[in-house]
């Protein structure tokens, strides 16, 4: 099969044996994978994938199911799914546990199909299982016109929450506010300006940031406020002042995804393919898509990505 | 009725006026109070009580009912009562909600009593309801030999779980071990000696001590694992790093009593009487009393706790 592998930080395309499914995996034909910001920090050699995982980049994909590794119960050959892996989207094939596995929301094509597990399962995890996300709830997302951003309005709004977002350009907050975010700031200076948005602080932050906006999340952040840590864009070291977070009993949340158990990877796709698909299908919650790119053109397609450019996701077209 | 005032930072024993239970409060006439540090805090004007809450310093006490509020329900005149107060408790007389009474466990005296309510309430909110502490659980308690470790290290031994303290001198962490504690170091060196006995990393750690102890706390932390942090005695400004909390998923969080709502308060103290109480009849739960003082020598028995003498708990002996 072809696959994308990496030599000396160069993305090559590569001809590799289709992988086989171990028990309790299936075998997926991949349709479309797309980028996560993840697959970047991996080609750099700073994110090596999780004990077990395939080294080929790629979190997710949409497809046909191939084959079943022994003790599969609840798929079957030929249905079309899409999924949420440790590694291995970037390739014609892939392995992943059954659990991990969901059917594409009626209505959405490959490419739409494949863009959504990784981020939907991030905001899930992170804003109801970690977060207890309630309906009144005031939610801050920094980068809101990124893939998880997008995610995260949309589910605001049809959860009976309200959100608001950083971003680094106009037009990406005016994209939020059209899809729902009640408003938006350039970067640092949504710290200022939430505060006339939600006076008494909000209740979770989700933030792929880390150190350098730590001071001004926990100043935001409201009384038994969660922030939650998704990411260190801008670094890990930085300075902290727990007064605040003891006087408003705060939470801080590291939280990956990927190294996650399989048990809690099929709990969040069981919970999406319930109560967030049938959103995709009736329209009231859109993929959004930046731009699609063919397989052998996942340069280009990390380049949008490291340049910010992108508004949603940047989806690689496979099959 | 007897009270301990604060005159420019000086105690004085006043005269008050009894105080009149309000709607859905008691009047409790108190027989002994107990020394807890915030009170220190806020005579040095750093702790000011919640809005609402007694001037007067003491944060819990036991007593007999004297009179009842409006609409009070589940509690009778002349009862045998503990309770978690908001202040009040440097006094003959004190109101308080009927949520935040509980019986006196049978087979305690006053001053026993009077020692449990603060220590107790603040172990089962951080390790049970903060902290979802589960029977195999390791807890890491910093000042192990305090009011708070005393009643953390039993709550362990009775509820399946395992502890390791940190304490200042040698003494301490002797009687923290013959209490039930796995181990113990001498403050800082905690960090590398509680390494052999919990390679993982620990469940939990409930820590008063703050920034100093941040880095260290973080490191013997184990994935998933939750700091709580209660207090902050070497200060509230310090360095983190972000990377570690990320890769281990950990929790911070930021935890106070005294200013939660009295529903809160409420199921707490419920919880301490099925739960907890039972366990001091029956003798599998001791109170750890260090030192005994009557009303007029709060000096002195603040004095025992500034100066980190007391392996248990200060009582104030009223009636």
């Amino acid at each position: 099969m072809k696959a994308i592998d990496i030599k000396e930080e160069k993305i090559v395309l590569v001809e590799l044996p289709i992988p086989q499914p171990k028990q309790g995996e299936v075998l997926i034909k991949i349709k479309a994978s797309a980028i996560n910001r993840a697959d970047l920090a991996q080609r750099n050699g700073l994110y090596p994938p999780p004990p077990g995982a395939s080294p080929i980049m790629g979190l997710e994909c949409s497809g046909i199911i191939e084959a079943l590794g022994e003790g599969v119960k609840t798929r079957l050959v030929g249905e079309e799914v899409c999924a949420l892996l440790a590694g291995g989207g970037y390739a014609e094939y892939v392995t992943c546990p059954e659990q991990q596995v969901t059917s594409v929301p009626k209505g959405l094509d490959w490419i739409e199909s494949a863009s959504i597990p990784e981020v939907y399962a991030t905001c899930w995890l992170n804003l109801f299982m970690e977060g207890n996300l309630t309906a009144g709830n005031k939610v801050l997302f920094h980068a809101g016109a990124s893939g998880i951003g997008t995610a995260g309005i949309q589910l605001c709004n049809n959860f009976g929450c309200e959100s608001f977002i950083s971003a680094g350009t106009k037009e990406k907050i005016e994209f939020c506010i059209n899809l729902g975010a009640s408003g938006g700031s350039i970067r640092e200076k949504v710290f200022e300006e939430i505060q006339e948005w939600s006076p008494e602080g909000v209740d979770i932050i989700l933030d792929p940031v880390g150190a350098n906006y730590l001071e001004g999340n926990l100043k935001v952040l409201g009384l038994e406020g969660k922030l939650i840590i998704i990411g260190l864009m801008s670094g890990m070291q930085t300075d902290i002042n727990l007064g605040h977070l003891m006087m408003k009993r705060q939470r801080i949340i590291g939280s990956t995804i990927r190294a996650r158990s399989v048990e809690l990877k099929g709990e969040v796709m069981k919970d999406l393919e319930t109560k967030v698909w049938p959103l995709f299908s009736d329209g009231s919650i859109k993929p959004i898509i930046h731009e699609v790119f063919e397989l052998q053109d996942v340069e280009k397609a990390h380049s949008v990505m490291e340049r910010n450019e992108n508004i949603g996701k940047v989806v690689l077209k496979v099959d």
